[in-house]
């Protein structure tokens, strides 16, 4: 039998011992986990920026991985801390938004509240409950533990649920949109996935070769970052399958002046 | 029987195969093994450092964990390197202070000298002992090799240990202390631990509202970030059972003007 | 049976999710793999500094090591993705120059065309073949797959080979070389290897104590930093087997000016 997955997700960053302790008491409950690095950097306490992620990478994980994630601010307070299942992995995380990407795509269908204090660290600090509560309930489930255990169930639509911002098409087709991400290449990662293109332009995407971002001069709309030149900006839909803007071996971010949350505007070059 | 896990706490950075190759000699001596990172981004040559975290660290993970420590800055020169064994784990490193912290809590109860270079790899650079000597020691030890043949005992009492700074109260209940660390989140992590305070102010902290940090106004000591609005100064107990001093979603370091090695001073607010 | 190990090299950074949807594919495919970090700061599209780097680092893993690489500016365009094989390990990545340190150390004695689409993910996008076609076919491979599965062969002397920089001995005995890479620590490493040094000086490097970079003053060549006080320069034979230069605790890179590509002169100090 393959060892249990358990991928992490954090705004911890690498400088301190966040991670490494947290991965201690994870392996102290399941030894024979196998841990993954999903991402630590997304930026502190960005809540909708680890949303986003989990809900663009989860696909990709082998049936029965455990997602934890640890981006929390209010750690301490009220907000409580969660498991959510869906058919073929799980969550665990503070409520707080974190799974609104997942709660968007209709995939959750059971989550518990995760309360029972005999699961977790005999102290918890007030500070760090992804090490003291989130990793002992982690390690109790990658060994098979029984979710019902972890604490009272809570219904999907009671989950803290931020709307993460949505493309919109308008009535002339073009359509508005949101940069989600810069990534390490400068690559504009934006929310306009390939359906809403497709359907706002009634047209298969291969037909379509030149689109307008703004007011800026018209972009080729092609199948690869090395279909323009060196150095000249382009669309293509990226890997998450939502429209990203790029400059083949460029920054398009800098090019753009754009960063994570501007509105975008995406028009059709006709 | 679970893996034997090896942590590795160096200041080696993710720009370079550092890392990499030690794991790569790492498993071609402990194929079974599981590594975990616990943090390769100390300051470059930063031993108090290291040995702070690691000291803060070690507990929370399983029994049976050796701890890999590389921050070397005399690589090639005359510092033994060693193998401390404490009652549920193993510390290997060059004795050049790392192990202060642990000596400290007077944890270590034998250690020996790493010399046999029959363990070592064939061709031992001068620059590079964690890849040649540390990581195929490490890789015996966690394969389930002897101690003893590592190499001559060396006496608890005769391992490096330099002062890391211990706070220390003042006539009046007041307390000096260092910072040790900011956090990626910006907190300002001392040295002033839970008991110290409690004893200095011979009170139970949770009767007591606000402290000072130096001439500053006073802050409130609260159990959690989230217990003051967003923004403001707060103290409390942190994740390393120690006072840290945090701006809720803010930049505490910043605020204050502090870095690692400030001298900070705490008094009651009454 | 110890598990297959997989390792990666990438230019991928950190910030985002692409290293581990990667895992989470390679483990659908590979569970039992371990997977082991090689380095994901090369810088982006840097395929020269990758190929130094692999052809560093290779030696130091477990026989049977697959070695995963992507820094693939063309990914989507036309160049090829191929396996090659050494006597010990084997090498997964896009034929754009990354084999060439290793085509150069004439290690690889087999390659194949990674092309059969039944071992891909069934949607492969244009832009991330590292997730869509390297991660199954790595997956494959590491569970044991046949590589004439892969796709049909390619002749070593059809590799992409870049010529990456050597080092060349001069008439009256010096020597130019270049930096490879400043390391975390300002180390300057070169591409001059020992035995250059060796057969250009017609001399047992022991019996050589200064040597000249340039027009500076001449700087001693010893076995280790810690030779000099803290703060002097240095010359040693570092960790990949070549020229490095360095300030003990201190960052030669700064020092002398000079980043990777730079020419370096050296001579005997005589």
């Amino acid at each position: 039998m393959p060892p249990a997955i358990i991928s992490l997700l954090t705004d911890f960053g690498d400088r301190d011992e966040y991670v490494g302790v947290m991965k201690g008491v994870l392996l102290s409950h399941a030894p024979h986990a196998m841990l993954v690095d999903l991402c630590h950097h997304i930026m502190p306490h960005a809540i909708d920026q680890a949303a986003a992620m989990i809900a663009a990478a989860y696909r990709f994980f082998p049936e029965g991985t455990l997602h934890v994630m640890v981006v929390d601010p209010g750690v301490g307070g009220q907000r409580d801390i969660v498991f959510a299942q869906a058919q073929s992995c799980g969550f665990l995380c503070p409520d707080n938004g974190l799974l609104s990407g997942l709660i968007a795509q209709n995939i959750l269908h059971r989550a518990w509240r995760v309360t029972n204090r005999e699961l977790f660290a005999p102290t918890i600090s007030a500070t760090f409950h992804g090490r003291d509560i989130m990793a002992p309930a982690a390690g109790f489930l990658a060994s098979g533990g029984d979710p019902e255990k972890l604490g009272p169930r809570k219904a999907i639509e009671n989950l803290a649920c931020s709307a993460l911002p949505a493309a919109q098409p308008e009535a002339n087709g073009s359509l508005w949109g949101t940069v989600v991400t810069i990534d390490r290449f400068g690559n504009v990662v934006t929310n306009i996935g390939r359906g809403l293109l497709t359907s706002a332009w009634e047209d298969d995407l291969k037909q379509i070769s030149m689109i307008k971002i703004g007011n800026r001069p018209a972009i080729p709309l092609v199948a690869s970052y090395s279909a323009v030149p060196a150095g000249e900006l382009l669309a293509t839909i990226g890997s998450r399958d939502t429209l990203e803007i790029a400059v083949n071996q460029g920054h398009a971010g800098m090019v753009l002046g754009v960063v994570s949350g501007t509105p975008i505007h995406v028009s059709r070059n006709s």
